[in-house]
């Protein structure tokens, strides 16, 4: 019983049908298909806005394609000091922009917040010697599988484009935030502000496609180039396109996400007392009883610790296809 | 009938059916479950040496990664002046090398040569001055459809090394080359002394998985870091080794590649008299008549114009799956 | 006897006296203090152009910083395939842009032409497969010692405009140039069209410092930091304003160049019949007899072979202050 | 009466002589020259170690170049969370390593310890998904004017060594260290097994030149190419040798050094129950009194504020020749 990561999961079948659809050859590389074609409509639709759309393999490209869109060699990106720009991605962004630095703002239960990082920032000078913040990048869910709310994320948005800052949205799980929210996709992207979002799919039922959504068309000149350049443009490129618009029919991205975070919710109601935060997405922070960890394990569930050495914390996650029987056994043993 | 490019060809079936196989979720994202677990031993045994696989998603990334692996960014990589890393990768080895330069050889047929190496570079200094060539990338098949004998690619890789270079081979379609000379694979490759493979499927029948193999395990642990650092390691990593295995079972690869050769040179023998290059891959090469270009295209034939504006050159390509139709209709209409 | 190079000539008496002036404390480091706050008003003056002005130590970090501060990475820099970022400078452009390309175009005697250029372009593309002519880089005065004519300028930088590409003039050898064509400074810089100069003084009597010249303002913030974060911004920054003050207080950087070009001149005249190229500037390239240059070294004349091996050629340099004693005795020499 | 800095001295007399010794013109360019053929054996007499010396002009270039000879693109630097790598030089070490970053740990009086090294990196993992820690940067003098002790060099760099990482000592006040601990130059730099050395001369006397001291040689290939590239290679590189000599003659650079810490001394002993950390250096940290600021520079007294906004600290330093009438009157004001 799997409650390691999301990002393993099965692709949906929608997915799978998407890419054996795709199959047959195109006369068309690269975005040049007819599937292709249709992708930014598509994410227009959903969005309700102008967008442009450029299919990656991961959300680390996703990410650091969209910051070095957004600030110079010498510029800093604002972001959480959990983010996974900074802890997991071996560094990618430093290697998109060509050494841009990270400036990197505590906050709790793995939010920002304009006041965390007016405080963080409080030292930091404009002058030459130091690197320019010129971006904000905010994980929408976050890492500690909290959501934030629309307005919170205005205020965010608002405060750093009052900075003069870009913003872009690191959304590997915004999908399970949309679903939290139960908002349009707009109000925490577009509408709020944000630049790029990075719109996830693989922890979501996707095999290999996530999508950086651009809201201002004025960066996706440069990106096309920069994506390219990086090796994210594949010559089949509408095995991508298909996958994407399989997560945006039939809201599959929506219903997905859904279903995942109600499996979370679900557990966390065994647990109210000792949640480590609030659980709003599909991902379980848990204080651990004495022992626990190991009767868990013993009983064939598979999860990560978390935190410090010794601290006794666990994180569950749960995936759009984990069994409700798995989630049923879960809740049992918690118990 | 569309012989524009192998790149966007269908997928073979052995692959979509890995990817089906590989669906369910597994427990380990990246390369940690037990399909990626085999994708070594696999390469072992085709090159009957020891390597190290590393999947990623373009012929840019791979080729781009590996040369990065080999030089500084005060580096340069002596390559043909028509490869791919020259002219159809947007600066990919400049990004990913930090600034590396190429070095471009002329060379007929699309063939360097140690004497056509060593004329380029009379003029260049070893001095501080100057960017140090540290590399040699070689493509084989070439960008004009031939293919280097093995005589020839000892002679190069022998050259290269002898310089104290590390050795690349660009094999977006190393699978046409070996169907071409019948030989073992590692006759053109480590066995000669070259340092890494860029071992191409996607353009012959692969859907989105090149691998980079790696014969000086040295350059590995480097390559592992920059690989995941350029967003080109996903989570669901089982996808990228499951297509690389299917390749490799029961000879796909080679079959595959031996069908669009065969395609090639049925063509070719209609066209003898007026080939650029020798046909010895899957591309063909051809000085057209006055008017033949729109005659064909009218009669539904479509291929890419080549050489300078108003040379009336055209290139044909030969997929795997080409319909053995189409071909018989061209060589009809090529009479 | 020394005709070896410019680029180690004693700095001039007016460039040491300023030097000695500067050197009492100043209360305010980097280019905070009273020297360097004269600098941009005495350019404007020069040139009667508004202008920003960032001292730099060489003029391969003239050169690299102005190019980074006009192409994005996946940009590339149109140039003569001798020009000095190619052939001299280690791959600079390349680092500072991190990773752009240089464009290289052959045009006899040093020189560019919109022709040649067109030439070399004809089969570079605009699309996202390679990377992007984004500048274009003059040397002026040439790397064989040729300079381009008012006109001539004109019509390159007209050229690469409607090109809609940045355009950067090198030079190091600006003032022997100036001091050739008896223009005013800003008919082949800013009045062309130049966004950038590289003026140099090093080669014509300075000590250490060259100046990048922004003509277009825009592009000064990003200079500014890149400047810093390269390492180009000494704290004690009035020794460098110093010195590009005192080459352009009473003309010193004109009587310079021109005292160096008149030695030329009359070098040139015993030459004519065998010279490689014309005398604009302050070098000399010369075709020399059998036996000759053995010769010459004999006699005590130092200077470079140049061209291939075996061609017999030579390169003399007359610098600011090489003795007129001693270009006599060339000219006695060369009889 | 400036206390602001000793980053904008006056180049003292020794200096400037040897700048005007080495003003005749060179036939040799770039570090071909027999002053800088002096400077190796000169640095190895100081350090009785064999080292390679490559003169910079500027301290962030010395420790961005070193730097960037150490680690890989996706390596990190473990630094103090206050150095001057960090906090004032506009990100040059990601520039200059393609990427890299650094890890900040915190620490009392500006030092570091393996203690809080071991802490701050407990949640640093070593797999593909981070960055690697590679190398050590330490700051000799520190940046809260403190001097590590010969056993806490040896212990930080016993430390570093233990974990594989290269060890960079930042020594822009390297001179003020030394004079302090009255050891031999070597005690805490080579034979404690620091790599490369950032030898500042401009906070000491100098006017232009830093130097880098490589004592691990197998460093110093790559750096020769890296600081060209940089255009850190001036072409009268004579003039950086020359400094770097003078400063080593006599001791100048040592004297130099112990009449700054003298004077700083001096003050301190007035302060001692209000100092915010020993002073053991030039640099002096302390907790004004309510108004004392605005009294002190009513006075004529020139010094930064430090700290936080509100903190009322304030930062006084000694430059070498700061006049002892200026420090009898601050030692007057602050009674």
């Amino acid at each position: 019983m799997d409650f390691f990561s999301d990002n393993a999961a099965a692709p949906c079948p929608e997915v799978l049908a998407a890419i054996a659809r795709a199959a047959p050859a195109s006369r068309s590389g690269y975005d040049g298909d007819i599937i292709s074609a249709r992708l930014d409509a598509a994410f227009e639709d959903l969005f309700g806005a102008p967008c442009v759309v450029f299919p990656v393999v991961t959300g680390t490209a996703a990410n650091a394609l969209a910051l070095a869109a957004m600030v110079p060699p010498y510029g800093a990106i604002v972001c959480h000091d959990e983010a996974h720009i900074q802890v997991d991605e071996c560094g990618a962004p430093g290697f998109f922009t060509g050494g841009a630095s990270l400036l990197l703002v505590p906050g709790a239960a793995g939010k920002l917040s304009p006041a965390g990082i007016t405080t963080t920032l409080a030292s930091h000078r404009g002058d030459v010697h130091q690197v320019q913040a010129r971006a904000l990048s905010i994980t929408q869910a976050t890492e500690a599988g909290t959501v934030y709310s629309v307005a919170e994320v205005a205020a965010l948005v608002g405060y750093g484009r009052a900075q003069g800052w870009r913003v872009h949205m690191d959304g590997a799980r915004f999908a399970n935030a949309v679903a939290h929210l139960g908002c349009h996709p707009g109000d925490i992207s577009c509408r709020a502000g944000v630049d790029i979002l990075s719109f996830g799919t693989i922890k979501n039922g996707g095999l290999s496609a996530e999508a950086i959504v651009v809201f201002d068309a004025t960066l996706a000149d440069d990106l096309r180039f920069r994506r390219k350049r990086a090796g994210q443009m594949p010559s089949k490129g509408r095995f991508q396109a298909a996958q994407l618009l399989a997560m945006l029919s039939d809201d599959v991205w929506l219903r997905n996400a859904a279903r995942a975070n109600a499996g979370a919710t679900r557990i966390a109601e065994k647990l109210a007392d000792r949640l480590l935060y609030p659980v709003e997405a599909n991902e379980i922070f848990v204080q651990l009883h004495s022992g626990e960890a190991e009767r868990l394990r013993d009983a064939g569930f598979g999860f990560y610790d978390w935190g410090a050495a010794g601290a006794n914390e666990a994180r569950f996650v749960i995936a759009w296809d984990t069994a409700d029987a798995d989630i049923d056994a879960l809740v049992v043993a918690l118990g």
